[in-house]
Parts: C-alpha cells; structure tokens; sequence
C-alpha cells in the first residue's frame, strides 16, 4: 500500500451548552485527502483547490499534524499529502481540523495502524495550536472519534464518546471573516455563578437525553445564557436564522465553534431540509453571501474516500 | 384502606460537580411515616421520635407538604401524618425532604394515585420552600423518584431519572451545625468562565459516565472546582476523609448538600465499608461526634414498608 485516501468531514464544536467540550461530526462537506509515502524524510503538500492554502508543512494545519506523527516514528521516509478541501477555511465548522486530522489517520492506516486514536487526536492538536494559538480538541475529537464526542479535560487529553440517536445538522455558513481573537476576547471572564449552574444543568440534562434518545428533552437542554449572548451579535441575523428554525421543526441550535456558521439539530432529515429552507431564506434577504449544508450526524469520523 | 405506612430515604444533593441539579437516594437512613385519614379537615402531626420538631402543620414540612396536596383537592376529611425519623434534622442528606415526600407519597396511596410524581414533587417543594426559603428540587426529586436525578429546571419543573450502575455511597455526618445562609453566603456569586467550563465538562462526563456504567471516567469526572472549595473550611478535616477515602478506594465524593455531612460513591459495597472505616477513623480522633452510613444507591425514592 503506498497511498490512502480519506474523507476528513466538517465538526460542530460549542455545541449549545457545551461551550468548550461538546462536539459532533457531519458526514458532509469534508475534504478529500490522499497520503503517500516519498523516499525523502519529509513532509510535501499539494493543494488541490483553490483557497491558496500555505504548502509550506509548518504553516499548513496537516503538515504541522503529519509532523508531530513523523517525529514519533523512526523512519527514513517522509508523506505527500495532497488536499482538496471541500470545507471553506473560516467557516466554524472545523477547516483546520479536517485537514489536520485527515493526514494522520491517513498516515497511521498507511503505517498499519500503529497509533490509537487518542494518539492521533495528539498530532492533530499541534494542527489546531498552529491555527488557532490554543491546545484545544473540540473539533479534532469528533473529526477522529465520529459522532459526538466530550472533551472532559485535555491536559491530561481525556475523551468521552456520547451514545446518541438518529440526529440530523443543518448549517448555514455567511460568508464573514470573524476572527477568533474577537470571538474570543468578548467573552466575558467571570460569569454569575447561577448562569454557571443553569448552564451545567442544561448540558448534564443534554447528554442524558443524547443517550436516551430523548428530542424532547434534547429540545428543552439546547439553551446557553452564557456563550451565545455575548457572541450572536457578530453574526447578523442570527436571532431570525433561530427563530425561524425552531418555526420548521429544529430541536435547537446555535453558533458553530465561534462562528460564523449557525448550526440546526432536527429529528429527522425532512426537517432538517425545512430547516435549511427557513435559513436561506433568512439570508436570502441580506447582502451576504452564504452556503447552507445538510446532514446525518455522522458515527465515523475521517474515513476512507 | 386507612393507613399506608412508608419508608422515606435520605438522600444525597450538590453532587460534586453537580451543585444545584444532580442528586440520589439512599436505601438508609429513612424516616418511618404513616399517613392515616381523619374525619377533620385538617392535618394532624404525631412526632414519634425524639428530635421534638413542630406539630403545627404550618410549621412542620411534613404538615406543610401535606397541606399543599390537601388544597389541591374537594376533600371533606383530613390526614394524620404519624413520623419517626431515622434521618437527623441538619444532617445535609435530605431529612426535610424525607419527611416532605413521605408524606405526600403516602397520602398519595390513600387517594388511589391521582396524583404524577411531578405534582407531588410540586407539593414536597412547599415542604422545602419552609425549610430552607427557597424553591428547590434537589433532594425532593431523587427521595420521590428514586436514583440519580437532574433537575434541569425548576421553573418550569424539569426532572431527568439518570440510568445509573450499582453504587454505594458512604456517609459520614460529623454533628456540627452549619446554617444554610452560610453555608449559601460563603459561595461566590460570580466564577471564572474556564472553571466553569472545566465544571460543565466534568459533569456532562459524570451523567454520560453513569449511563455506561464507566466507574474510571466516573472518579475522573467527580471534581468541583467551584463550591467545594469555597464551602469545605466548614467541616473539619474534609481534606483528611476525602484523601482517606479515595485511598480506600471510593471513586470519589464531596459535601452531602450543603453539608456537614461528607459522601463518597464506591463500585462495591465491600469499598464502601472500608471507606467507612477510614472515614470514622479520621473523626475518631477529634472531639466531634458523628455517625456513619454504608448504603446502596437506592432505584426507588420513598417506598411502602
């Protein structure tokens, strides 16, 4: 075997009460990604599509991912990898971690599998510090371990794979640059303790009703008094997107990491497709540029393509 | 039928990393309490223990309780509550909640079951309200509906039953007093948002932990980085019993309520008496005096004996 090809999907982070800790994985969009060997110790990008991505491998989330795993082994080989990311950088719903996370599940089939998938999450997390500064695996953890995932604590890295039902995601990505700076400074530092305790409530009742299979109370656990009120407004629209969502049957929802994507969980597909239409049409309406995506929460993460 | 006779549990509330929403019952300790019809419209209370609480019924939860379930239907005859609790007053397991839930379970029997466990949950809170100013689930619900409860919400009231494996808790209530107002006033009313977050994150793990039936992720989980460590300078040598708990081999565990009782949850019952034992060996050497219980987590809440 001298190359493998994946498909690394989209990943909802900051899943509602879940600031930090709670993501899932889309089966779609995703990126295309094949990883061969080369006979030279190093690590060679080839961009496939047209985001003018860096090919530098320590400026690129995949090279620096492919890196972290090329320095644990002893070898005299190196990897290509070529990428055609079918994720838009920017749009909150895990760019960088497909990519990171697609070289080096590649790689460790190409090696046989040598690596868990806890060690991988590793690699993939140096990709995200090189985006975005911070060692975090709210998006790596999905992309790897599939359906939805919580990252109780990551120092030391400690992952929980949530049982759940038949769920579907509907997002809309305006297409806005929100930087992850800003997104991050206006978060407020200190929070009253019982919006803390609200909030806890509400994920702790989430996860439950994930494992029982319970919408309603899904529906009823998708609230956050914290995170989402201070950043909404850098997405316009947003409070229509939502009220107009929860109108066609959407059990709830919220930002997509830090945005700009908004993200939709309904029941059942037909929804989900009112859902997008209710969206677009929201939309429709501004100057702004967007795309809208439907899909099955997915049980895999990166898989093979 | 003119009697019925019932068990009412202790329980434990402010579940480590679960303050304000998650809690369980015991199998023991419990007050023994039988509800008996009266041709009077009125509610009468027989204190068959020797802790010499109220027998106005406006001044007792029971009798309060009781009156709330009393008003809500056209009843021409009355109740006489009989109570011997084996629960102290002040312990921080729930023993108001025990004597507000026995009754209104056992009045409940009598009237052939109109009522839901919510609406009787309804009632037990305006025991609590009485004993404690405020509105609040937390013991009531695991002591009506057994096991491990969430209360997402009280307004609207919003009761999550969590599936659980065997546990076994031991307790241990040293007899200090601590007022409920400081025991309320020594907590911040604002937190840091990462320990927050770090909080949320270990208790979406614990329910999901619970569910699985993983006592590793459970131990993991049980840490608060909010509460216990402002209100643990309240109860002597809470560091001495937690450390020597967990190195008899508890899971983990934290303040009973608001204390002063102290739990720790173990995976066997045989831990859970070591625990016992090194808990009372700590106690043993101060001059405070207390009592320990070893107790299966309970799946029902108050039970006909």
């Amino acid at each position: 075997m001298d190359e493998v090809r994946v498909l690394a999907p989209a990943t909802v982070s900051n899943v509602v009460c879940g600031f930090d800790c709670l993501g899932f994985a889309l089966e779609r969009p995703f990126d295309k990604m094949t990883v061969r060997h080369i006979k030279e110790h190093e690590i060679r990008i080839v961009n496939l599509d047209n985001f003018d991505l860096p090919t530098d491998p320590k400026k690129n989330v995949a090279g620096v991912a492919l890196g972290a795993l090329l320095n644990r082994i002893d070898a005299d080989f190196g990897f290509e990898i070529e990428i055609n990311k079918g994720i838009r950088p920017g749009s909150g719903i895990g760019s960088s971690s497909a990519s990171s996370c697609g070289a080096v599940v590649a790689a460790n089939i190409l090696l046989g599998g040598r690596f868990s998938k806890l060690e991988l999450l590793e690699f993939a997390m140096q990709g995200e510090m090189l985006a975005s500064g911070a060692r975090h695996a709210d998006n790596v953890a999905p992309c790897i371990f599939g359906g939805f995932t919580l990252v109780r604590s990551t120092e030391p890295l400690d992952v929980v794979s949530l049982d759940f039902p038949p769920l579907f995601a509907t997002v809309i990505h305006p297409q806005i640059e929100i930087r992850t700076s800003e997104a991050r400074s206006i978060l407020p530092e200190h929070v009253p303790l019982k919006d803390a305790v609200q909030n806890w409530s509400n994920l702790g009742a989430f996860v439950a009703a994930l494992g029982k299979g319970n919408y309603a109370l899904m529906a009823r656990s998708m609230d956050d008094l914290i995170v989402e009120p201070a950043r909404k407004s850098l997405i316009p629209k947003f409070d229509e997107v939502k009220d107009a969502s929860l109108a066609a049957g959407a059990l709830g929802g919220g930002i997509s990491g830090s945005g700009p994507s908004i993200f939709m969980l309904s029941s059942r597909i037909e929804t989900a497709s009112l859902v997008e239409e209710a969206m677009a049409a929201i939309y429709a309406e501004t100057d702004v540029e967007f795309n809208t995506y439907v899909s099955q929460i997915s049980s895999s993460g990166v898989r093979h393509g």
